[in-house]
């Protein structure tokens, strides 16, 4: 698939700023809008908007790309300019021909994440680069290579970025930045094919996903996974206990730690950027699932939870924890450590099962950041407004600040087929609480696998959420696209404000339905109201007549008023003749 | 247009529950479950749940009903039996061939609001009615007769029920009570006819609008209303201004009193429930708007500021608001206190015109309730998350409790197209705050005038936003549908899942997509993870061994476990042959 910005957000064009440290070019997506119509007959400029853009090369018209040889290795020479990797040791292939690249680790004894970097006081391109990126439309005082260098060594934030993904372009994920959002995509047992998720990958970075899961369970994973990654400019994470069960026929109890290592191993060189680790999930835990209404709804949760019963002994991702930090640090793998006991109804939202594996995610944080490994906590699920609040609090303190990622959550159940929009509610709250990126739900969720249709949907739906979390939390600059748009709307520049929109092909569309003649887009109202009703007209002439006779707070109760109301009649009655 | 539930809400029957005061029938729709497979064989029944019911008579299978003869008058004979009415001595119509209805007043000197009769502790038919619906799947100990009418004397609640509109079924607004939404309808001068409007409203309330406002600003008003009225199960609202402001032709100036109080009795008589009046846009606040991004969004907010400017002359509204007490007595016509100066931007929240409309609609509230009118008040509009709390404060400050009706909030002006989204995160918000009723927001606001389809996405937005604020505030019984469809969908009863969804037609449609076959309705995975990744699966096996060896939190550390450990891997292979 070859695709411009043009069929999907007209007026924008791909721009690039660069950097000051590093070599390095920052893109986004311009959108140029029209000058606004002043009443003297002139015209005033409006600036371009700079949205921030994860649609990747695939939308710089200069490039000729294509799936079949994958995304250029913008991090490449980044990765090599440290010095501290180098082939790998392991006999993992190195890919789907035309998509071949030579397959790093760290050299030994060498860590090379970015925790590790960052508490060395290293800034890496790949935090120059994400320190621009956050300050599009905002005064670029207030992210600096230093603030993400930072908070990345408190554990604040993570940049998953592996070692063998260059062609991710860095972004980062902590509660200080802008909020973030991830689709999941990934074929199961019953449907879907390699292309169709390699489309649904770049279909859903197009409309604005920050980093993509493939939970893959049906066959190929590992060239799924392939074909995904060398397409792919954002962050991709897995759950790797998924391919292991299948190389265990979906037995869980048949699962060892072996198989599981060398799937790491064998994804990490893939260039994974992200692995759910459900390493919190303990054997004295499940007892706490058996009188839940919908027991575990996490597949990573209840996996480990018939692997710990059934062998009667700890779960071997917490038991072996330190062994895959080892792994983690020498690809820069991000934990996100998984709630395999989150709820999956509101009836057992925050229970005691769910606080529990928490705690211990606390832990294990504690550990991996030993270890200097970069750390994010998966939440919930399905919470009830008045409990979300709640989850971010335990979590921030359990977890000593570490970034919350949660999914949803879901605030009522009894709406399948709408599932976009009930967690949606749930995700601006957690947003606005401090969530650092938020996992979409798609309509299909609890129903089917989502296709492409769906994908947008939720990722339209999170966009907002996230956006509306921006908002809550007073970031700089994240107003700055809603004032252009309230902006153009108020001024009847029907063109911008479609433009300027999350998704302007449907804003048109929707504005069209009742008026598509072209001078509907230039006419002061829309089929809403119509012409007479339709008040941002009338509020036109209020301000106009009230800056051209000063009217203000002080003189409307002033005597000479009188006189002025009756040119005002006069002028009115002109207005609307 | 004869419908059913049939075609929409499968395994649902209409069903009535008697009054004990009154000869009264309360409509439910109930939805029939099947029972829960044990593993013995056995089965274990699901009780059927009752849903709170708004589609009128029209989804009564027994009933004949017809738009063109109207639906019967349900509460005709307790409005007679208070005596306290008479035949109108104004010279309006009695309506529309087939439709015609004797119109009526109060007897001269009588108040026949329900302000009044609760003041005086009379429980009427109607508040009866009232408690009975609101227990639905609850202790029906919470909401008693007497409750409602306590908080119908204290002004927390209002029931909008107009004497000339004894179709309706009677329902209440007020923060002790299910949250309730509302669907605006009506044409414009650039769209739409009688039937599509009436069809609009049939629709809503199918898919649960508890009030409908008709907004008509086109041609035919007066008959678009009486169509709809006619036809209406639940209370209907209008702004009185638009259809004034159509008799002088769409020029604010020109607007009188007089006008003004003849369309508020023309519209009292033909049975409208509740009235938006803007008497809070004070000549003194139109300056405050003026530096506003988007100045007044409100229509009748805008209209009313033409004409105080023009004018230069304080709003008609405010400084006859004691006359319009008295036409609204004389009908039990409920005051919707109208948001004009409503931010219509983000940039524009809670700002200094909105608060100061809001503390003139707490006078206004004050001297409607020294007449024993009802009120409640309108708010915003656009909010960013941070901000929507003041707003339910300071409006249960300023106007004294009286129920607070808002419009959204929306909390971000960046996605024209999905605002039904952005706004149901807001509204979902207020509600848990203390917002009685919530107006939807179609995905058309502000690109068009919605049809059908919108109708129904606002509506179920709304049904979420409402129904995550009843489970937020904890509303005894508001929880008992999520529990009822997480248990089916714990127990793969997959239909039951589908029938106690808000819209059990598009579960069942986005769930067949992948696996259309019958037998898909009972197996125990979906297309999302197929067999087997289902989580719930999976946990079915652990909770069925936990069970069987009795392992809790206790036991599960036991040295006995061993051996029951090497019987579960056993017996869990078998599971999985």
């Amino acid at each position: 698939m070859k695709s411009t910005y043009r069929n999907f957000f007209p007026n924008s064009e791909k721009i690039y700023i660069n950097g000051k440290i590093h070599h390095i070019r920052v893109p986004f997506r311009k959108i140029t809008l029209t000058p606004t119509q002043l009443e003297n007959g002139k015209t005033e400029e409006n600036q371009p908007l700079l949205v921030y853009d994860t649609s990747g090369p695939w939308t710089d018209g200069e490039k000729n790309l294509d799936v079949t040889t994958g995304l250029p290795s913008l991090r490449l020479s980044w990765i090599n300019d440290r010095s501290d990797t180098e082939k790998t040791h392991h006999k993992n292939d190195n890919g789907i021909p035309g998509l071949v690249r030579e397959r790093k680790q760290a050299k030994s004894g060498m860590n090379v994440s970015h925790m590790h970097y960052a508490k060395k006081g290293m800034i890496t391109p790949e935090m120059e680069f994400i320190a621009l990126r956050e300050n599009a439309n905002r005064d670029d005082s207030y992210i600096t290579p230093e603030f993400v260098c930072q908070e990345i060594a408190e554990g604040r934030a993570v940049i998953p970025a592996n070692i063998n993904h260059p062609e991710s372009e860095p972004m980062i994920i902590g509660r200080n930045f802008l909020t973030k959002i991830n689709a999941n995509i990934g074929n199961s047992a019953v449907s879907s094919t390699i292309e169709e998720e390699v489309e649904k990958m770049q279909w859903a970075t197009l409309w604005g996903a920050d980093t993509v899961m493939d939970l893959s369970t049906g066959k190929d994973i590992h060239e799924t996974r392939e074909w995904i990654i060398r397409n792919s400019s954002v962050p991709i994470g897995t759950v790797p206990i998924y391919q292991a069960l299948q190389k265990v026929d979906g037995v869980p109890e048949e699962l060892t730690w072996e198989i599981f290592r060398d799937t790491l191993i064998e994804q990490a060189e893939q260039g994974v950027d992200y692995f759910t680790i459900h390493a919190g999930v303990l054997l004295r835990y499940v007892p706490l699932t058996i009188n839940r209404l919908t027991g575990i709804v996490s597949r990573g949760g209840s996996i480990l939870a018939k692997w710990c019963l059934a062998h009667h002994q700890e779960n071997f991702l917490y038991t072996r924890f330190e062994e895959i930090c080892e792994i983690m640090k020498a690809y820069d793998v991000t934990f996100s450590l998984g709630d395999g006991l989150r709820p999956g109804s509101i009836a057992d939202a925050n229970d005691e099962a769910q606080f529990a594996e928490l705690k211990t995610l606390g832990e294990l944080t504690k550990i991996a950041w030993k270890h200097d490994c970069q750390v994010m906590i998966e939440g919930p699920g399905h919470v009830p407004l008045n409990l979300i609040k709640e989850n971010m609090d335990r979590e921030l303190k359990e977890c000593f600040e570490a970034p919350f990622y949660t999914l949803g959550p879901l605030t009522t159940d009894i709406a399948p087929g709408y599932d976009h929009l009930t967690s949606a509610i749930g995700a601006a709250n957690i947003g606005w609480y401090g969530t650092a990126m938020l996992c979409y739900v798609t309509p299909k969720e609890h129903l089917g696998l989502p296709n492409k249709d769906d994908v947008k949907e939720g990722v339209i739906a999170y966009k907002i959420a996230a956006h509306a979390a921006d908002l809550a939390k007073g970031f700089p600059g994240a107003s700055e696209r809603d004032y252009a748009l309230s902006k153009a709307r108020f001024e009847f520049r029907w063109e911008d404000q479609f433009n300027l929109a999350l998704d302007p092909v449907r804003a048109r569309a929707f504005h069209d339905e009742t008026l598509p003649q072209e001078g509907a887009k230039t006419v002061h109202f829309c089929s809403m109201c119509g012409p007479k009703f339709c008040s941002m007209k009338i509020t036109e002439d209020v301000k106009k007549y009230a800056q051209e006779h000063g009217v203000n707070e002080h003189t409307v109760f002033e005597k000479g008023m009188n006189d002025k109301s009756e040119e005002f009649s006069q002028q009115g009655a002109k207005l609307y003749r």
